[in-house]
């Protein structure tokens, strides 16, 4: 792109000024209906050392109220960061509906500083570009709209800014040493940056090029680009985006019916000796993950009182308190609902060494969000593929990834909620929304049928846990999660 | 993708029954909503040679009403068709709004071939890619859906399909020489096309890859995701894109108001001799670029009453008239209309070595249909881009791009608007509409200077013809013609 790319014209300092002017005023009455709208609007300002992208920056957000955005710099990432997936940090910056996010330098200067350091080989640069194509993809189909920028100077131009702004001792903090190695190595950058431009630029999410060199109208042509892409995105009510073929190594799952419960039990005896013997192996596992760096992840989903709690705490038991988690998931927050729906999962992720466990997931994109209606049709069914992808995600990040369905018949259901009802102590289990789900039963069954064959992948794979027996499940669960982690570990 | 890509699980045979039984009925209902949304929708059908690509598309359109689809088996191009730009032919064949083109090969299968063959090199292949993302995108962005299927087979499949239809007379016929070859070099194919799939593979026209072994199963899978496309392409009523960045070479054009048109005159003398001396060489320009094969294409756009077709007869009244073709432009026929706008012009293309001019162009999306409303902000906002890349079509298949704006000023036009109306034989020239389109020059006039400033290229400069003098304008058409002429047939 850069190659290819064409100096826009200046236009004389009236011209300017004038659209300037007529820019500022619209991105202020934009605001507003930004936020009628809830739309989110991710703003990417990648470019050149000393280009002037956080200048830039700072005369965009003068005409927006500060409610309505964040500005992020986005630094070397920290070893805190360094230990979860590599886009992890990103997501999280994402704005909420209806807000602005601000990124001075994101992903695209973290992959091509690691590029040009020759951290990243060819596979590993694939890969990456591959998870950003993804990421800036779901974004998009779920109705944000990113605009990405590259501020773009001369090899000279950059080296008369770095010249200008070290000679003065209270600019000279600004002049990183990264900015003087560009400029020595400006080809070599140039190469970098330019196939990464190319290999990122997308329709839904396409690159502008800033000419940076005079900052009013780098900030005109910033600006005018921004209040374009706002227009084009308020118009889009509600969008439905192409559904992408769920080609990933799928594993056939049975359906629900045809699970065999009955049968499935351990004598009181059976269950206390496998369950010390599984939870010793257990908790030696979990330090040789701790000392290797592997992260865990394990979902749980199943039927109200099918026994998530007391299996999960099974697992946990076995594990040191410093290397785990155990997230429970309900209805989102407004902060939450306000973002994309894997937010509040991606900023969830454990550190690698570290087990997250989640009692109820993402998985309610299908279930609940789906049948509740709280999203569109084309939203839950995007989601199986999405939620592909983010365990795919976590796969190559290395992580173990396994997902738990406690399963339990209608009748084993109303027998504990009927218990529950009857046992004070148990009485805040129960609520009225679990007997209105009950009746749904049958439309939850097929929806759940469905996410079992769509998303039971070789790599992040679901395992029924037969549960009208709670011992038998909780032994099935300790030993899977024990034979993952040693297969892991090997 | 094929490389990463997982074979589906093929169904029983009784889900596999009334799913397809299901999907028939739906794509029956969908054509009726297809037909009064105008969607139109474009199913290219690539994939291994015998992999039953034909017999998928003679399934499919057993449930469709013979009205409202077409089928196109793209051969290898003929003799006239390699005289066009490469995109010609496949332009030509998409959907009218409402209606379903499938195409049992298409430009996949050109460009692969020639691949495979060697006459594409790596730069000429990346053009044919980038020609092709944009043909892709254009349709998408205009509101097409485009569905594109990979039938795939095993090499052992291939050649077991191969040696039962060779077998029998009666089938031998299907088999080309291709196929066999194909399956010969199997592992090169296959790398190819998985290249190409992967370098085509965009968000809004993705690749979906078939399991083709079973033909059941392959109608089913195709059948699926016909019926989803079409569902999630219903969703979108009006669909506004992101605008992409206008960087072509642009060429600063003068507003309208500042270009003096007074003193551009001639003297009836000085007409006749220049004219005389431009035609002789214009003659001979022609025949040239006829031997060398360079196609061209110019366009004439101005002000009613402004003397374009006088200022055309000039050129062609040099001209063998067995090597150019005037195409005068008016409002789209409803079969134009019915398509993306700028199919009639792909349409009416030169063959090289011929000259097209155009008396009206595509150029109305910006200021007719604009103005009068025939299409949204988006749409006309995307056209400078959309045009631009046209073009840029045409200056890379080697074609001498122009375009003319003839210039009068708003006195002239009412001058020669009177003088239409009180001389009979002129009557016809003047319509109330032309009075009517009068009454909104200010309004064209911004319109037309966007439109030159934002599509003025290096490879397709707009030029202004001074028209107030006819005979002027007329002079300084032939010396522009034959200046860039001669400049191609250097």
């Amino acid at each position: 792109m850069l190659k290819n790319w064409v100096k826009p014209q200046r236009p004389e300092k009236e011209e300017l000024k004038s659209r300037l002017k007529a820019a500022q005023e619209k991105l202020a009455a934009q605001q507003m209906l930004l936020k009628d709208k809830k739309l989110p609007v991710l703003v990417l300002i990648e470019g050149w050392g000393a280009a002037g992208k956080g200048s830039a920056i700072g005369q965009i957000i003068r005409r927006i109220d500060p409610r309505f955005f964040k500005v992020f710099s986005m630094a070397t990432p920290t070893e805190e960061e360094r230990r979860k997936p590599f886009l992890a940090r990103h997501f999280e910056k994402i704005p909420e509906a209806g807000k602005f996010t601000f990124l001075d330098s994101g992903w695209m200067d973290e992959i091509t500083k690691e590029r040009l350091n020759g951290v990243l080989d060819d596979q590993e640069y694939a890969r990456r570009v591959d998870s950003v194509r993804r990421f800036e993809r779901q974004l998009t189909d779920n109705g944000y709209l990113v605009l990405k920028f590259f501020f773009h100077i001369s090899k000279k131009e950059q080296a008369a800014r770095i010249g200008g702004l070290t000679e003065d001792k209270d600019t000279a903090w600004r002049v990183s040493r990264g900015d003087i190695w560009q400029n020595q190595h400006y080809d070599r950058c140039l190469e970098v940056f330019d196939k990464y431009l190319d290999d990122t630029n997308t329709p839904s999410a396409p690159w502008y090029i800033i000419d940076a060199k005079s900052k009013k109208f780098a900030e005109l042509q910033a600006m005018e680009i921004l209040c374009t892409g706002i227009d084009t995105a308020l118009h889009n009510e509600s969008l439905a985006v192409p559904l992408l073929q769920n080609a990933f190594p799928l594993i056939k799952m049975p359906k629900l019916s045809e699970v065999p419960l009955a049968g499935k039990t351990l004598t009181e005896e059976e269950y206390k000796e496998q369950l010390k013997k599984l939870q010793e192996k257990l908790g030696m596992l979990h330090n040789r993950l701790y000392r290797k760096r592997v992260p865990v992840v394990i979902v749980y989903e199943g039927w109200d009182a099918a026994g998530k709690g007391g299996n999960i705490k099974r697992l946990t038991g076995a594990l040191d308190p410093r290397g785990f988690e155990v997230h429970p998931v309900a209805s989102p927050e407004p902060h939450e609902k306000a973002r994309h729906y894997l937010w509040r999962f991606w900023t969830r992720l454990p550190k690698d060494g570290h087990i997250a466990i989640f009692d109820r997931s993402w998985y309610g994109r299908v279930m609940v969000e789906r049948l509740e209606g709280f999203c569109s049709e084309n939203d839950w069914q995007r989601a199986y593929y999405e939620m592909n992808e983010f365990e795919q995600e976590l796969h190559n990040w290395g992580a173990v990834v396994l997902k738990f369905w406690v399963q339990i018949d209608k009748d084993t259901q109303l027998e504990r909620f009927t218990d529950r009802q009857n046992t004070p102590a148990k009485q805040w289990k129960l609520t009225d929304e679990d007997w209105r789900n009950r009746e749904k039963w049958d439309v939850y069954e097929a929806a759940i049928d469905e996410m079992l064959q769509k998303t039971s992948t070789t790599y992040a794979p679901w395992h029924i846990l037969e549960s009208v027996d709670k011992k038998y499940a909780r032994i099935k669960a300790l030993k899977i999660v024990t034979e993952a982690l040693e297969k892991a570990l090997k």
